[in-house]
């Protein structure tokens, strides 16, 4: 059985709750599939978001930044975070206007960020970042320098509040709208690589 | 000559700054191109994320949902929203684990929320939303009801502080490392439409 996390306010998902998840398992692949995420966090009672790349290793979420940015020194501080990773994967064409939707899988951690300062933590956290972009990458780069490691902020986030959303398959029309003449169905939406292009 | 909003310390891009813009059609043409934003809002001091579809009608965002969401309800008290919409366009792999990078567009727009009472500008939102994801859609479909309209809350957004942030390219290496033996370049990613799975 998959470890799952408790619901709190913050993290208990409200709107078409069937479509909820709390497992482990299932928050941890989502966060694993995505690429970029979008962190909010407040400044002076102003939300922000912002989107930027993370990593996992364990229960634990990193960030990472110039060391001056906005982003990091408002949650170096201590204030609660939100982070969202969505993966789009198709459009739902209902028969309805009412019934048009998304396929998605969506994941909703939230916490507070503590900076890693920790040379080993700091080290592995940004051979995870680039790892989770491009597996076995890290062993085919330069190394951060000590100027380079001091100019950079992680910052790790807790994997512990977090809850997933999930929708699939087609659209859930009324009743009385299968008869109408329209096209319904599902359009598939997948993030492709391409060919790369050597620098 | 393209309009161009006024930076803002909300919306003046801060890091890398020579990404940034803030000429209307450049951020116009983001906004049309995404599918999903995040919108941030602030509940009781703490930050929430949340992706959901949008659409643009001039200088007008509109976001939708349940008359009872905890989005809506916070947004339609005239908090401060903030909302971002990421279009990922590719991974930089650098010869330096530091340079790592992504290509991407993104456009963040701060403001006030205004619910939409008025009937046509709610019917015109919710067409502009059906149009967005799927052109031509609107007429294929059975429109909202009264029933459908009473329970689906419409939220109005001004597009007056925005900024847009672009990165593209290959990756920027110091110049000592140009020598090293290792890969580098960028790898395209595209958000591709699969074949129609009728339903």
């Amino acid at each position: 059985m998959s470890h799952a996390f408790v619901p709190t306010h913050r993290t208990q998902v409200r709107r078409v709750a069937q479509r909820a998840t709390y497992l482990r398992d299932d928050i941890l692949g989502i966060l694993d599939a995505g690429l970029v995420c979008h962190v909010g966090f407040v400044v002076d009672g102003h939300p922000f978001v912002i989107p930027t790349a993370y990593a996992r290793i364990d229960d634990k979420l990193y960030l990472h930044g110039a060391v001056a940015s906005r982003m990091l020194r408002a949650m170096r501080d201590g204030a609660p975070v939100c982070i969202n990773v969505t993966l789009l994967d198709g459009l739902v064409l209902a028969r309805s206007a009412f019934h048009h939707s998304m396929n998605y899988r969506s994941v909703v951690v939230v916490g507070t960020g503590i900076e890693v300062t920790e040379p080993a933590e700091k080290v592995a956290a940004l051979r995870a970042l680039v790892e989770h972009v491009s597996p076995g990458r890290w062993n085919q780069t330069r190394k951060p320098n000590r100027k380079e490691l001091e100019a950079t902020a992680v910052l790790r986030v807790p994997i512990e509040e977090a809850s997933a959303k999930v929708r699939s398959g087609g659209p859930i029309d009324d009743a009385a709208d299968y008869a109408l003449p329209y096209w319904a169905g599902q359009i598939p939406l997948t993030l492709v690589r391409g060919e790369p292009i050597p620098d």
